[in-house]
């Protein structure tokens, strides 16, 4: 059993919309992510996600609603089956709760869908 | 779809062992605590549990193995099946990771057992 500090946890990579597990727990994982400029739209079918920001500004877009602006210490969860797009006007660190096996992308194969979750060190 | 704002979560109540549900997502729970001195021992038999310190200063103690001590924006996940017990010399403010039906106190009944699961306003 090992704690994680969130501040190494970000310094440990320098990689955009490139999450990294950084525990998990009852079949969910908690990841860490550096994001910056604007996501793809998806969906995850099956699973809830929360996006809960560090440090920075994320925008969760969402079709037919108004956007979600979160700040630090800020969080909110889409639920599955609601499309959304996140974007960062400048670089944001962010934690994000789902499924061990949630895709980045939900439903959508992209440029950024990452097939192999990686983990900090 | 509503975000939470953690400073305004931890601002609504003032009680301490007495988690607050903050979201709900795939069958868990986060919730807020304030903490200060010793809880009970104990363990939940089916649920890993996430502690996040938020503000202050935490400690996990365990059987047979070191303390974890977590400072603000740190976290540790006990595992379903270890004893712990949280301590605070000074109050602390958690985030707390777990299956949505998880007992404050798990197999053990005192003092500090919640039977209602609050939320915040």
């Amino acid at each position: 059993m090992e704690k994680v500090n969130l501040d190494d946890a970000f310094a440990s990579f320098t990689e955009q919309w490139d999450p990294r597990i950084a525990g998990e727990l009852n079949g969910q994982a908690v990841k860490v992510a550096k994001v910056e400029g604007e996501f793809v739209w998806h969906q995850h079918e099956d699973a809830d996600e929360l996006f809960l920001v560090r440090n920075g500004e994320l925008r969760i877009q969402l079709r037919n609603q108004p956007d979600i602006v979160l700040q630090e210490g800020e969080f909110v969860i889409v639920p599955r089956g609601v499309e959304h797009q996140p974007v960062a006007e400048t670089e944001a660190e962010i934690i994000l709760f789902e499924p061990s096996d949630t895709s980045n992308t939900g439903d959508v194969e992209a440029e950024q869908t990452q097939t192999e979750q990686k983990r900090i060190e």
